[in-house]
């Protein structure tokens, strides 16, 4: 990886494992006085990722603006930011989709983290989708987010490019990449849990795919360790 | 245009003349029991749109819901949300749009539309966009509407429509369809102007444009009589 100097580029930080992996992919490869990083307040249920998100940045020592959208606890109806609606495993009969599936979230946080980079004379952005390891998410494949790229680029009058660094490798690749990128320390203050606790629960779906990145690639949990 | 029953449909209301003519469009093509209205309160400066957009749903006899965006407020930096910017005619010299281009703007809309409907198995949603008679928001033309519908679908794993019943209209176009759709009465609940005023200034450059459009059809607009 070559570092791209003089170009900036925006990462979309949630203060999970896969958004702070990517991050560390932005330093590398653009040089940290190029790397912003920008966060939504959609109504989470788990406010935790905030501040982790916030934490994350801080400590690889770049900005993070923290964005609200009202709109997707006005629309209800899914269990990330419902707290009337249980998170369950599997998924559910009427869609196939799995209950935290909010429609069209990512293409709403894109879209948005565009105009914050129209703003900014900033044509790259960075997010932690991946179409691998995923229960079906179906606005975090490839060609969901090609597609998206085009409608931005069209409609915003821009070049700007989406980067996926995550979207083809497993769990366990993600691991080994922080790991290579000198960022398996700022997993200790990322959160990952669905069920909103610290230290981790180890149960949820969530927990359990974390666990089995990090056991696959033989690297102790920094999150585990420290809590 | 046959009526398609059964099928439903979600028209995005803004109170404006062309969304409006859109709705009329929907009730006769999909039929008024089958037909529901989406307007987003997205920090505007005319709150009178929503009041326009209520009024105009219930003149027509249909539901209208409002959905908060908080987002566009907190990016700031255009001239249809934030206080502090002069609405000015032509264009910005920086991007050569005009000032009142929130970047994204319609493809946040349309895809919290999708999501609404989404949630409520509709597949057909109706915008007033187009790309006609209109000093160059690249969210408006063809292109981009065609290149978010397939991201939406993507992402939604739906078979969602984006009509654009007006996309290739002229202005007058526009004023003879509402008419002949039977919906020249409700033009008279409709908001336009740039500066907020009712009734209109008649000076701004959606004044103007609206005015010519009525005057190139003909037609008295029944707002200017109204008010």
């Amino acid at each position: 990886m070559t570092e791209r100097a003089g170009e900036r580029a925006l990462v979309v930080l949630s203060g999970g494992q896969d958004s702070t992996t990517c991050l560390y992919w932005a330093l590398n490869r653009f040089g940290e006085d190029n790397v912003t990083t920008l966060t939504f307040d959609y109504g989470q249920r788990h406010r935790i990722e905030l501040d982790c998100a916030r934490q994350v940045a801080a400590f690889a020592g770049v900005d993070n603006t923290c964005l609200p959208i009202d709109t997707f606890a006005a629309l209800g109806g899914d269990a990330l930011t419902d707290d009337t609606i249980d998170v369950r495993e599997g998924v559910l009969p009427e869609t196939g989709l799995p209950n935290t599936f909010v429609p069209g979230r990512n293409l709403v946080f894109l879209t948005f983290a565009a105009a914050f980079a129209y703003q900014r004379d900033i044509e790259d952005i960075v997010t932690g989708v991946a179409q691998t390891d995923y229960s079906g998410y179906p606005d975090c494949r490839d060609e969901t987010i090609r597609a998206l790229q085009q409608a931005i680029r069209l409609g915003m009058e821009s070049d700007i490019t989406i980067h996926t660094p995550l979207m083809h490798l497993s769990k366990r690749e993600t691991v080994e990449l922080v790991r290579d990128l000198g960022g398996l320390d700022a997993m200790a203050l990322t959160h990952t849990c669905y069920n909103g606790q610290r230290p981790p629960c180890g149960q949820c779906p969530a927990c359990e795919l974390r666990a089995r990145g990090f056991a696959e690639a033989g690297i102790e949990d920094p999150l585990v360790r420290a809590t």
